[in-house]
């Protein structure tokens, strides 16, 4: 078969030591790292027997291993999983889809958990780990995979992992930012997630962009069996998505809340989806792309009020108004950010996670904002929003406005930082391919067996497939 | 390619106007249903904090959530994925078996929370939900899915949406009468989503009885990968059914004893199914269609009686029978049912569910009314039927006679209530297909690349493929 | 299409009465002897209502349920969604590699649930089973998948059958002297289920040695499709990983301790196999093989260790050397294993569990060797190790020894049980196929459409395909 094509072409695209070299460099480095700083936190430790005792627990169930872990789990499945398959929808990317997403993800949990540990978990010159930081850690990663699926296809595996080290810290720091000095809730991650990790993404590629892109048009798009295998991610997103947003609220009633919020969210979610799929079509035809990605919005929508009291109904609401977003940027937005703002974004991040993103902060703002002591009862309040210590005196509309400015410096961030790590990543030294073989598994991928066809083979051979009847070749 | 070949079909299948309409009028229906309707149950709402106070608990451990929501992420993914990609086996219908399936049950789940909310959690004007619901709506939509396993490939949306909302009615009302009125045990619902669910379909499909369906037949099965992408739905469904008949049951030995009876009934399934898949065919070789069905009947079949003292060698023997019937009834009964009876059932819906929930009926009946204080001891036995209050004097034999009748009313209500809806469902105006257009993806679905071959294809070209010396057109 | 060049094969392949056979006497064989042996535990027994009582339990969140049961579930996904899609990359053997997992595992479960039981769970003439008896029984069976990894695609169903038989009771019998006898702690099974398993399914397929298998070279591989779901499975036992090392460790802190650990060594076992696929490969482009499989090695290696205090960066240091000594062996090793050694090893477990098992084994033993008091606390560093009754006195370094003799014994079983069971197996009436036919579907499965082609008809046909303008026949 011509697999020679790519070998003449203009880009050096050889990983054999770069990709080597920063793989290694940054496990030793890691492993450094973790050796001066990690340890196990007082849950995971065997001196766990002395501080039970300390504590007065009578249960080992009260370790938070058991609070948390099912969720971490879904959480987990989520980010390898769930995007690594809704981002194998593209032809002939399925392995750079789903392994360059499990390169990312598990180079960017380890970073993830020493610069969210430096930030929350450091005592005694020590970061003191456990479950929580886990499901942080896959957070923070989750808002890389984000940015991943705007530059999909795009980019070589270095590109990827340089972008990781950048996105992570920067991450770390507007999460900081978020919630220990603006005192933020957003447990879910509409803001510091998604709305970050998409404009951010958006950003990269915008800065990356590609003027010839259109050579590689025929491979940009999906057959029939990679829209299914893009189907396994999304609805393991789907189901997970309740976990997801409860994984790190308070025990108890925030954890339940949560995953009630957003289940009630992403079933309304998926009926305006297909509304909004049939209608804006002329064929009134579904389209598998908003089914793959538009349906997930409403998870999104939730992510910063789903432990908030904003009640079944108040959900139903926010995932319906998301799902229509959602559909209608794929269908009118995307192709004018592609051809007038020169934002090529692959999976469509914008839909997916950017404007639902930015809705989940509003959501979440005014949630805060409507609380009462009454809705929440006393001591539920101060639970909910964590008015203690110096944050005593807030009051739900302060506290709202804190969500908002949340926002907006989550926004900052994305934007500059986007724009810096672009400028890095546009540099002539990362291998990667030319505009001719993006969204092509065979530049960095050893291939068997042939790869699914694009359209220039279709309209001569396949065509003919279906059409005995008509000459084998033009 | 050659997709024009729809566009002439008689029906008219344009979904543009109608399917929008009908999602938008009953996501807004719900919004307002359930802004009237439903609140957090106590465990989910921020005055937990003052709940615990007053019942007394001393950990957040005791939150239901806790004993539920792993149970209820591992039953979502039965509900989704499992019957999502179960159904994916046919060639060219994976859009429409994934997608619908994940349309009609994000639906139905709305519904079923109002429904089954009404009925069971219903206080001071207010549905009060919390993850207990949630299962439930979940189990609920479950017997939509199967019963579109009777249908699939033969309906619009449309029609799917108008059968699951009268579906999850009905199933809402029968499981009132065999919980509440006849104080039936059910937890697995071999009764309530099994038996029910599969008889419903297949009144429903004999009612849209197709005479001239032999037109599609050719699309009517599998290919290679497409039987790859329904073991994923098969596995899923095998692997979380200890947590689907275990859901629901009382905290502690019964959730225990759930799981552990069906992961033995299921293992023993599996050898049965294997034993006569191969026996029952003249070469001997094993059969796609039943390793992907039959397996799973040892599931169904312990779905009353997981949570009783059946039993391990109980649960084995169970299994192993349900095997058996399941897939003699594949090899033997769909044949018959379609050629006599006009009952067409793409799934074979009659060997997983409907054959295997009575059983199950049964064997629910059987192990109630041999239940003793001995074998269950004097608060376990009160505990498991649940013999308090006005059932204080219930005996186990009478137990066993309530039983068998829940079979009854769910035979008859499946009977009745499928005949209704599928009277309605053949009105002319839902916009569904022509024999010929059964079974394909184009008629609903923008499909991108070429689909699957049919056997007239392959018989003339797939065929050369493979003998490059016969000559390439006839 | 061409289907019948398998008929005429030398070899008698001919399932129909032989597979029935075996699996019904079987199952009945299973239920006789549940119904003498096997009952519900306490926690799982209706009289648990009692047993709570006099436990002074207050809770029934304090039934081993609720601390094993989710980490069970993944477990059960890792053993038939894990392994079952794992091998799922030849291209004509999915059927093979799903179905026949399925059938293994579930017969297998049976068996260990017995032999397991008779070993460590036998109460006055009966088996208590409970949630940590479905576990150990996954456990066991895993064992059995790792060895058919070897032997993939080379044998008939009915000598899986007999090989899980036995491989399962020289499991349970290994696993007693290393737990009971020697008491040695191997929580995550370095040595008792990687060890033991793979260098058992290497013996086997060494004495199964087919000198022709070159003649069925051109299925041994894989295509684009098979290559994505192979990932499914990789992705599954990499995520539940944490799972399956702490699924059985004690609860609180040991658990805790066991998850952290093992996704730490995941995470960095990831980095180090994309360094070395790259980096050994001359175009220096990433292998499917190697991330499919290698990024589990650092699951492997820290089987034994992941419960004790191995720390966060010991656990990225055992990570790392896995991945890069399992992507070697992959490069080198299995091509010399195959030509000098005469071992086929279908999946390479030599470099996915042989050796990550064995490093595993080491690095139990040193890190218990390791131990003091200091690092685990007075009554840590006892729960930990069990130093209690007859083990009240032994040394940390005592138990190092005892753990590196835990290794020698695993492997003594594996080498001789191996080479009995082989010898079994290579009898003529277990009804495998002849060299030719081997890694393909229709000689045990009715196969509909057409199977993915082989090289000599791309050579021919596929490659015509994509370049129209070559003449359609040789």
């Amino acid at each position: 078969m011509e697999r020679t094509r790519h070998q003449g072409m203009a880009k050096n695209t050889y990983m054999r030591w770069r990709l080597p070299l920063v793989c290694l460099l940054w496990e030793v480095t890691m492993i450094v790292l973790f050796g001066v700083f990690v340890r196990f936190g007082p849950e995971a430790d065997a001196h766990w027997e002395e501080e039970k005792k300390e504590l007065n627990l009578t249960s080992d169930m009260e370790n938070d291993f058991y609070f948390r872990y099912p969720s971490f789990q879904d959480v987990h499945v989520m980010i390898f999983v769930g995007f690594g398959f809704l981002m194998t929808f593209l032809k002939r990317y399925g392995f750079g889809a789903v392994g360059f997403n499990f390169l990312l993800a598990a180079f960017g949990i380890q970073w993830a958990l020493l610069m969210q540990g430096w930030f929350h978990s450091f005592k005694n010159g020590k970061i003191l780990i456990g479950v929580e930081n886990l499901i942080n850690a896959d957070f923070c990663v989750g808002s890389v995979c984000i940015a991943f699926g705007a530059i999909l296809g795009k980019t070589s595996p270095i590109q990827l992992l340089v972008m990781t080290l950048f996105q992570v810290t920067l991450f770390s720091v507007n999460e900081y930012i978020l919630l220990n000095l603006l005192h933020v809730k957003d447990a879910g991650g509409s803001m510091t997630i998604h709305t970050f990790g998409a404009y951010f993404g958006l950003t990269v590629t915008r800065i990356l962009y590609r003027p010839n892109l259109e050579q590689s048009k025929d491979k940009q798009g999906s057959v029939y069996h990679s829209d299914l295998f893009a189907m396994i991610g999304t609805l393991y997103l789907w189901m997970y998505w309740p976990s997801f947003n409860s994984a790190i609220s308070e025990h108890g009633d925030a954890q339940h809340r949560s995953a009630i919020n957003t289940y009630c969210s992403l079933a309304a979610c998926v009926l305006t989806t297909m509304a909004f799929s049939s209608m804006l079509q002329k064929k009134g035809k579904l389209d598998m792309v908003h089914i793959q990605n538009a349906t997930l919005a409403g998870g999104v929508a939730v992510g910063t009020s789903a432990e908030m009291m904003l009640t079944p109904y108040g959900s139903l609401i926010v995932g319906s108004i998301s799902g229509i977003v959602s559909t209608v940027g794929y269908v009118y937005f995307t192709p004018f950010l592609e051809s007038r703002l020169h934002i090529q974004d692959t999976c469509g991040i914008h839909n997916l996670h950017a404007m639902p993103g930015l809705i989940g902060g509003i959501v979440g703002a005014i949630t805060a904002a409507a609380a009462t002591e009454d809705v929440y009862g006393k001591e539920g309040f101060i639970k909910a929003f964590d008015f203690t210590g110096e944050y005593q005196t807030r009051t739900p509309s302060v506290q709202g406005g804190f969500q908002a400015a949340g926002i907006v410096v989550s926004l900052l961030m994305a934007f500059v930082g986007g724009a810096i790590v672009g400028g890095i990543l546009k540099l002539p030294i990362w291998g990667d391919a030319a505009a001719e073989n993006c969204f092509e598994d065979e530049v960095y991928w050893e291939v068997r067996g042939a790869l699914p066809q694009v359209p220039e083979d279709e309209e001569t051979d396949a065509y003919h497939m279906h059409n005995p009847d008509k000459p084998a070749s033009p």
